[in-house]
């Protein structure tokens, strides 16, 4: 079993106010404001977070699965856009798209295509997400 | 609506490979490994990333909600902390504690732990763990 903690903290009003948020281990810290939340200016938000580990666990499930029939890939790359929208009067996350790409010596588009599939099932982060948000699959094995 | 992008590439098998992830908008970046994800060595992994989306998250909820109900805090801070462990075979991510404490005047402890509740059932990352996770509310009005 791991354990891993952030921890997050917002001055003042929703929009006159402002957060800052910070890895346990010291890896990363960022701000926030409603701005760069919802109306897309320069910076950072919770959403972004939430694309990173899901585009992190995708990645590393993938090369596990790759690995574990054989073929271990040179590299995984996968990018996660989180889209929050509103529904019914309030904000929702509704859809992550991620695109993988792979570089993996001795397999085909079709092999690939299917790893990556029950890679996008399985993680860990896709199962915390399931049945509350859309996602979606773009899968290519590069040259 | 709002798109939130970031992304990561791993390299190599589970063991003997590592990965690195970034904010699209330029504001995070880390690496992690099997030792930092599974293996409690010092680093950062993607549940430090979801435990930061939720105490971000959740720290601006409240905010947000004390605001609405006339009280705006001084300040919100939220630390999370995310578990993962083996189920049925498999890594799950199964809890997350969300620890609160607020600096609110003109607020009594009954009044912010119904605020803090509300924050956790209806804030977008809450919405988007749920069902699929256990989440513990420890919140405390400071003096």
């Amino acid at each position: 079993m791991t354990v891993s903690t952030s921890s997050a903290m917002w001055q003042g009003g929703l929009k006159s106010g402002g957060g800052t948020f910070q890895a346990g281990s010291g890896a990363f810290h960022g701000s926030y404001s409603f701005p760069t939340r919802f109306e897309s200016a320069k910076g950072t938000n919770p959403e972004e977070l939430l694309a990173a580990a899901h585009a992190a666990c995708l990645s590393m499930a993938l090369a596990a699965g790759l690995e574990k029939a054989g073929t271990p890939p040179q590299s995984i790359t996968t990018t996660a856009a989180c889209t929050m929208e509103m529904v019914g009067g309030g904000f929702r996350i509704t859809t992550m798209k991620l695109m993988v790409r792979g570089r993996v010596a001795g397999l085909d588009q079709g092999a690939f295509g299917m790893a990556a599939e029950a890679a996008k099932e399985g993680c860990p982060v896709s199962t915390l997400f399931k049945g509350n948000i859309k996602m979606e699959l773009d899968a290519l094995l590069l040259e």
